[in-house]
């Protein structure tokens, strides 16, 4: 290993999120050598590489795709361990790793809730509940725009939601300065590429059921909602939150409706937004009529803001864009591995 | 002419509207030899076929595009002109149509509008007012669901646009019935197929400016805006509409929230849709959970309608689906004609 | 049952080319009710309607999704049985019911082959060799251009794969005139939606695979090319055959190359395929130098040819395009039991 | 300007190949602050920034486009110049940067060409024939698996084209080698996603016209066709090269076939391909029956061989994929920079 590296393992590096952590990190100016762990099926049988799963990897090496154990975990001296797997297996490893010191970045949902009852979807049948309720209370939520200082010193943390980065950055400064109408209810109305559904051929996500459609899901019911309610501090019935399926690969374009509290000027909104991610560097806040569209953050780690204010100056239209493998997954957690490093948030994600 | 059918014309068969209407039309039990007039260029030089244009419709003749005229218009004693052009086409050519007696279909946005300041988008600068004014206040808004019996003996009909087709049918039973708090805000998320953007090439319906992509437009602003406040009876701080453009050929999805004044169950709301929408042939109205997708309607002339009902039983979201070139666009102009003529509504749509 | 009507039912009504036939069938003037008999698990459990899987069905009546039996071909007193399932399920079904005096339209491979090396692919492990030998032997290639007469009184049809029916309907008539050097080799460059792969979740039919890709998959290896060896009379070393993936959900595309005998003029090629297609209703063949494409038949049950010349008037490229699940599949499985029944051509076609 | 960089100039930054040539260059760890001159309309009325156009681009900066003049080429010492403009402003420009002594990247076709009867379809009417024939005869053809040594001399890149570099790339190995039987004729099927027809917005660019469609175009007639010929040393007759418009936004499948000379292995081609490519740091040589995929290659710079041979071990099918904008164009420039200057092949390119 080189001075000044880190020796990072990827455990469930063949999803979509994974194939983008092991492109960015392969890339990666300040990482040694990652260690790619394979999940069930894929480790099975003869040694297998990440390339023969994602062919356009190849063309420097194979990459080795190992079994996950605690053993290759140390033969390796993995200091720092990406999880991009269901987050049943992250409720099984996580605490193991933190207990054996090593840094963990999770990009399932496991540790992202604080509140008990939220967090119920992620529970394994027989987990110990006060070791997980340590585990999620320590785990750090890692939304850099927010949690900044924090992260810098985590030993776990929760990778966000690629639906509630795009919604929690396009409300937190409005709702921190208090410009929100929040009693007449705000309204999320989100729109996916299909990778966000996952790398499991279901009827849902044949190419002829996507193709030339659209459709609404989990209205009232995504899981990515309790993690917008806990970071935002609101109530349930304050915002309306509706995922839809978009025929296209990859994407994230969020549609927030709000009443502010008075009659506004467009120039107002456009300060909060500059001054509250003033020194972020992934957040692109859009100039007025200017909005984001899903092509301008595509492959790229930004969130782009931008927003239409009514003629009665309080009814209020929020855009939010980002690509969901990156600021809403593997982006994002090479952004937070960096701060946890003290490298530049930047490194290797430009 | 056989008995019992109809001389009908179409002026301006060559946009994405009218390649449905001539598709439909030639396919019509009661329509015999429909003429075609093209626009401008498209019968410049040398006489040309619809079927140069339109090469899927071939395999049974040509279809000739004829020029335009008053004279064609009377040699081919034309008894109903569908207009598929520009609104400036429609506010010059339709006076004098009426005039002449000619019952006329009206997919252009000229006559939709019957308040003033709404219909001045659509002005002609040198047109007689008090005429224009005249025929838009005897113009029937072709909705089949809402004015069934004024369409039946109009002599000029208002096609409704696609948007707004999908919109006002969503609303309309329960503002009707009096459920929605409208104090709070509706809002109306719509996502369109490009063809809604028609057919001239622009940067912005350029096939790489649009797949892979999703991008919001005219926010506050669009002209569907006026006919969806005007059909609804809503003031206009009471109704968010933002449209975007989807990277799809065809078809409509809006979402739509609002709050209803008192908490509800679904079987109350969807009663409340069924009975509204009984007898009405081209409305389907869907079981909770299953909600519409804009697949289940293209290539029909349904509008399709579902809902989810909050937790809280007062948060409503609601799903309207549509084929924008048809519900939205030629096919309602083909039912418009069926119930002009007291044919059934279905005549040549299934 | 009307007068002149026919009862048929559908064996397989759950798939891609089922819900086309049901549609089809639906509308169609000359049927009566047809009867939806489901595969396997689409009928477990509680009785379900061909409308829940394919919603764009509905607006006119569930229709009702039966277990298939014997019974119920009697009870329902089936005609006619078109069978849009697994060639397996063909093979083990098809003998009963030919012996019960039933005529069968196949859409499966089961019957198309004549040579046992062919049609070996399509075997089941038990089943009685020679009863199947006489059934192949009788089947009539469902290809109306060519075998019209023998459809019109055949027990039995083999509806023909789809990129077999756009191969060999490029080819034929050059290759009947004499025109092909068949010593240098045709080659046969196909792309299909996605659709012709089946309804079935794979890996490859994920949406994440197929947009914004092409692959080519079953080089000299696909099971449709005995089908084009055998209509055609062609060895094998006489043809390739290569069939891609294309990111649309339905239509084919084939280019073919050849070399003709001699050197000659486009109008002489263009007349050896309107000679042939003469009467032909389902064929349209494009005048130089335009080529079809296929949204010019998709939806539609035409096949259309075209081609283009070298300039040294030997090397010809001939384009033929239709829709896989209608020309290539439902569709002319509807025109074969129109002709079957001495009806039209294509009555409940256009 | 930093020890051991280079001062880069892009004269046609707005368009694809521009895009991607920006994107780059502004990563790019030699180029220091590269200079873009718009075209035409782009520099019109107020200063305008990159950013404007490509808002995806934004993040660090506006990157001001300046309106192109020799004046402004000095005053920012500009030493390396690429053209991503249509060919008659290469025709216009390069022989006035040649003469001052600036390197030039030439990406249009002006100077691809060394016979005079392909090169004519890119003259301008009034151009010195003497010059330009020089100029055409000096430039080197810039593609560096077959050119490497000239390249890094050169004064003049004549950048590939997209077709003609996946295509003589997958036939280059094979010719050299003897092992074709070029009588028979080689066949070349190449379908391209729509940025390799430019950012005009046309009818046959329109979303509507693109999506859900293929169609072929320019056969016998593509201007890519002379580089193909001249770059193998092929006769007219001995190729035939079929364009089609796929519906995605960029990448290229080339589907190619020819007879060996002699019956041969799998492992004989394999090893022709990987002997020949040994070195080179941006083909990837597929394993049978492994084939390339456009996914595989889209974003990067390479181009991906793979084939499939024939049962009777003669007839070969080939598979190139490439990103149309980055081997095919803006990737390959910069890899020609980089050799030109004697750094990595792949500097800025992984």
């Amino acid at each position: 290993m080189s001075a000044g590296t880190l020796k990072v393992g990827v455990l469930g590096a063949t999803g979509y999120s994974g194939f983008e952590l092991a492109r960015l990190l392969l890339r990666h100016p300040r990482v040694d050598e990652p260690v790619f762990f394979g999940r069930g099926e894929d480790t099975a049988g003869e040694p297998r590489n990440l390339t023969d799963i994602f062919p356009a990897l190849s063309g420097n090496g194979g990459y080795p795709l190992e079994p996950f154990s605690w053993n290759a975990i140390e033969r390796h001296s993995v200091e720092l361990l990406f999880l991009a797997a269901p987050h049943e297996v992250s409720r099984a490893v996580v605490p193991e790793a933190v207990s054996r010191g090593i840094r963990v970045v999770d990009l399932s949902g496991a540790w992202r809730l604080k509140k008990a009852e939220h967090a119920a979807i992620y529970a394994l049948p027989d987990e110990d509940r006060a070791q997980v309720q340590e585990l999620a209370t320590n785990a750090v939520y890692g939304l850099p725009e927010l949690h900044r200082s924090r992260i810098q010193g985590a030993a776990l943390i929760a990778n966000p939601g690629c639906y509630a980065t795009a919604v929690i950055l396009a409300l937190a400064p409005l709702l921190q300065a208090g410009l929100v109408e929040r009693e007449r209810g705000i309204v999320a109305d989100a729109k996916s590429g299909v990778s966000g559904a996952g790398k499991e051929p279901t009827p849902r996500t044949h190419f002829v059921s996507v193709a030339d459609n659209l459709s609404a899901y989990g209205v009232f019911t995504h899981r990515h909602l309790g993690e917008i309610l806990e970071q935002l501090a609101l109530q349930t019935e304050e915002i309306t939150f509706t995922p839809h399926l978009l025929p296209i690969p990859r994407g994230i374009l969020a549609t927030i409706y709000l009443h502010l509290k008075r009659p506004s000027q467009a120039a107002e909104i456009e300060s909060c937004y500059r001054e509250f991610y003033a020194g972020c560097r992934f957040v692109r806040v859009f100039r007025p009529p200017k909005l984001p569209e899903i092509q301008f953050s595509v492959n790229t780690n930004y969130c782009d803001l931008g927003f239409c204010l009514g003629p009665d100056g309080q009814r209020l239209v929020v855009i939010s864009c980002e690509d969901n493998l990156l600021k809403g997954a593997a982006g994002q957690a090479i952004e937070n591995m960096n701060l946890m490093n003290g490298w530049g948030e930047d490194e290797g994600l430009v």
